[in-house]
Parts: structure tokens; sequence; C-alpha cells
């Protein structure tokens, strides 16, 4: 069974909605890197119950974000954050060739900074 | 019955998470700002029946919210926005009292731009 990479975006925005159950075993299997058989096993069903359990689990996470698409505009988010940084960055390098102002500095800091901040809630 | 206003910023995460006849319900009232009797002629239901649609809607947003937080975070991410913004300004502003350079008002003009288009896309 191929893991989907998708999967562990998602399951950060919409693993709430789960059930604890589901969210068990999909996280056992995303997060926790084990294998079915060890899912298996440590919950007491078998190994197809597992496999269908996360099946259930990834085709609800999948419908959440067709219907609601907020990973992805986190994902536009977190790319315009990096954007910002880097002419951030770009700026300061500019200003410490010229005059290099502190106040210039200053507020760099702070963009990066809140750009940083902003780019790791996600 | 009270307005509240978190609720139109909710819908405009969650709303695809209701069903149709609720949010064509609840968006009358909170979006097109139709009284429970206007609603109630144009849907073809009495009064009480379109207030308990929208009192059921609305806790499914709020417990959507609870669940999720997603709403809390993209407000978050506009206010660094904001804040990435009014730094950037200030740059430009300090720039321009002094040497002016073009190189850093290019790059200034792209975080505004980029900071805009994301507080937009929310």
């Amino acid at each position: 069974m191929a893991k989907d990479l998708r999967i562990t975006f998602l399951l950060d925005f919409y693993g709430d909605m789960l059930t604890d159950k589901q969210r068990e075993v999909i996280e056992a299997y995303y997060n926790e890197d084990l294998s079915l058989a060890e899912i298996a096993t440590e919950k007491g069903i078998t190994r197809q119950g597992v496999r269908d359990a996360i099946k259930r689990a990834e085709q609800q996470l999948l419908e959440m974000e067709e219907q609601l698409g907020l990973a992805k505009r986190f994902k536009n988010v977190k790319d315009g954050l990096a954007k910002i940084c880097d002419c951030a960055l770009l700026i300061q390098e500019i200003n410490s060739r010229g005059v290099n102002n502190p106040d210039i500095n200053v507020n760099i800091a702070e963009i990066v900074e809140c750009a940083q901040e902003l780019a790791l809630e996600e």
C-alpha cells in the first residue's frame, strides 16, 4: 500500500474531524511509521481491518480537502511567506552594501521574524 | 435572534461542509441579510423552521472551528501579513528620506504585493 504524502499534510488540518479510532490508526501509519501488521497487533484487529480503516480515513481527508480546500490555502500562504522572506533578505543585503541604515535593518528583522513565525504555525 | 458576527467568518471556511439546505438558509440570513420571515416565504417552511435550521447550522460551524481551529489560524496569518506590510512601508519611507535606492523599493513593492494578495485570498 503506497503512502500518499499529501495525507500527512491533510492529517494536520482535518485529523480532528476523524473518529478517535480512525485517527489513532492513520497516525500510527503516517506519523509513527508503523507497519500494517504492527498496528494490527497493537490494536487487536486484523491487518485487513487496519488497511480498510486507513483507506476510509484517507478518503475522508481527501474529501474534506476537496470540499474546503483549506490545506491548499495554507500552502499558498506558506509559499508567499517564503517569498516575502527572500525579498526582505535581499533588501538587507542591498542595505549592507550601501549606507547600512540600522532603522531599515530593524524593520527587515521584524518582517523575517513575523514571516517565519507564521510559517511555523502551520 | 442576535446575529453572531463570527458566523459570517466561519461560513467562509466551513460553509461547504453544511448540507445544501442548511447553507442556503444560513447564507440568506447572514450574507444576503434576509429576515427569518422572508427566508420562510422563499423556502416554503415556517419561520420557526428557519430559525431552527440556522441555529443548527451555527452550532455545526462553531463545533467545526472548535475541532479544527482553521479560522483562527487564518486570522493570525492575516494579522501577521498586515504587520509585514507596515514594516515594508516603513522601510520605504526610511529609504525615501535617505539614498532612495531603487533596488530596495522594488523588493518592498514585491513584499507589499505578496502580503496583500495573500490577505485577500482568505
